[in-house]
């Protein structure tokens, strides 16, 4: 069969051929549909992040996927199923943290990644899976169901920063994320799903007219142009807010959040920069983030529970925000340009099968 | 009666003579026993936090108090009980954090706070407090009562970093109290009477023999000098830490906490500290937050449930740990004592009135 690998030393992906892939107790075959393509990519890509299995030459990509179940084996899946799996397994068997069906806390050397570091990716003709590493999601979203993993990623920051939250009355209104990439659009989605936020805010730093300020508008949010409001000036210029979402990787933002919170909000960190030293008022930063019980949480990919509550709300979300988000879909054949990422691409995916709906 | 106060404009605490209050409506008369001295006072009387109320020229001093209830008015007391007063009131009238219980969580100019901003304190041989504002304490811990106002301060910073953590199976090990002072020493002892925290550790920058070590070893934790094992290289030097308290005002800590903390731990910030601006490799410290989930809360102040948990783990803790806290207690006639600042000093209080057993 067909899939899109990166070789060891190079950087640019590749189209191979590999054996399909037989399922092991336990597993089911999955006719793969669709893989996303992220910034996650870019960078092992670029050789910046990740790498192949130890002993392989190449990494087969991809780790956004959505598939059909071709042969269920002895797993509770029935043949056409419509599956997201999960992105990590355990490098030497079994370990406490998938046990408990939490590998999103697992730390580093107790997890691979497929498609990222240490195992193979999605973006091949079929993969298989173990069971419990596999989603189950409605038909209805199986066209955009690569969709689910990077929305995961938003839930499970959600709930951390909710959990932070927990001990005392929340009523959170106000939030703003920071970056208007894929992620940033699809957690303002999730943001404007959920009942609680009255107000929304999307930074970026784009001029009009964009793509992605449109979407912001539809969804009822307000543009924020960096450029023109600093992170540190939003509360003054707009309003503090109870919740920040950073999704820019810009590692200035993560400090300067703590001055964009109300009393008692809390910011989830999700960008990952490299080493960056600059100057910040520590002591300014530190007093407001006690006198104002304030809270920064960092997260870090999703486990099933975030898959199934990301299928719920992109099963929620009006069609518009699809056509506008998911700016190509390419066969094999034309697959490079799903790795294309210039101003008018928000997000991509390659299609190895088209789906089909159940008679 | 005789109160001790801060003259505005002065920076000495002295003794003054004021009416003896008159309980309102709700309100308990109670005699005073002791008041505790604490940072926050030194920052008082200093003229660097805080101040008088309204219109008057002087501030009574004290936000650490127990007391005996001399006449309960219609309130749910006994004459005799011991009560703790917490130390928020609202500045005009009721807002909607004190109707919930929640004062802790006000911004600023939702609160007054008696003994330290626009209201005065317990430093008096009496005060009235309204019956919500009153927490009972067991005789057991009357004479070591104004310790509950410091320890709900850890205690609540206990609750709130505990939630952070709340939607994830976290099972903590390892716990560093940054600081030797008071604060640092009453939380060192709550985490020990916590089952969960196996090895605690407490940072400070003294030379042995000192009154401080001997406690934090007496309390079988691991003293830290920060002079040869800085914040950041206690993880390597010692463990990674599950929690880590920050009760230094030292800003930098505050940052250096994220290198400290183990996977899925958390800091909790309690320090208030001036603006001081310093360099940071802030990328790398955003990336070590989010690829570990990371988490750090600020917290300030307390609420009843916070004294109920205070009062709780004082009445658990051993006889010799306050011996050796607790450094002097001053009769009004030279209360100027309890006001000292050198590195003999540890727990101060004023006494007004001498705890007696009740028959």
């Amino acid at each position: 069969m067909q899939a899109i690998a990166v070789e060891r030393g190079e950087n640019r992906p590749v189209v191979v051929e590999t054996e399909r892939p037989e399922p092991a107790t336990g597993e089911a075959l999955v006719r793969t549909l669709r893989v996303g393509v992220d910034g996650t990519d870019h960078e092992v890509v670029g050789g910046s992040h990740g790498g192949p299995p130890e002993g392989d030459d190449h990494l087969v990509l991809g780790h956004e996927a959505v598939g059909v179940v071709e042969d269920p084996g002895g797993t509770r899946f029935s043949p056409g199923d419509i599956v997201v799996p999960t992105v990590r397994r355990p490098p030497n068997g079994e370990n406490e943290y998938f046990a408990r069906g939490e590998p999103d806390m697992a730390p580093e050397g107790e997890y691979h990644e497929r498609g990222i570091v240490g195992k193979h990716g999605f973006m091949a003709e079929y993969f298989t899976s173990p069971e419990e590493h596999l989603v189950s999601i409605p038909e209805s979203i199986a066209e955009i169901g690569f969709l689910v993993e990077p929305l995961s990623v938003a839930e499970k920051a959600m709930e951390l920063a909710t959990a932070s939250r927990s001990s005392f009355t929340w009523e959170p209104e106000s939030a703003l994320v920071l970056g208007n990439g894929s992620l940033g659009l699809l957690t303002l989605a999730m943001l404007r799903e959920r009942s609680e936020f009255d107000r929304l805010y999307c930074l970026g730093r784009r001029d009009r007219p964009d793509p992605t300020i449109e979407i912001i508008e539809d969804l009822g949010a307000t543009y924020v142009d960096s450029r023109e409001t600093p992170v540190s000036e939003v509360a003054a210029e707009h309003e503090p807010m109870d919740f920040v979402f950073e999704a820019t990787g810009y590692a200035k933002h993560a400090f300067e959040t703590i001055e964009a919170l109300a009393p008692n909000g809390v910011g989830a960190l999700l960008g990952v920069p490299e080493p960056w030293e600059f100057d910040i008022d520590g002591g300014a930063l530190h007093k407001e983030f006690v006198l104002h019980n304030k809270a920064l949480v960092g997260s870090v990919n999703s486990n099933v529970r975030h898959f199934e509550a990301a299928a719920e709300t992109l099963a929620d979300l009006p069609g518009w925000f699809f056509d506008s988000l998911v700016t190509g879909v390419y066969d094999l054949e034309e697959f490079a340009a799903a790795f294309d990422d210039d101003d008018t691409t928000i997000k991509t995916a390659v299609q190895f099968s088209a789906y089909e709906e159940r008679r």
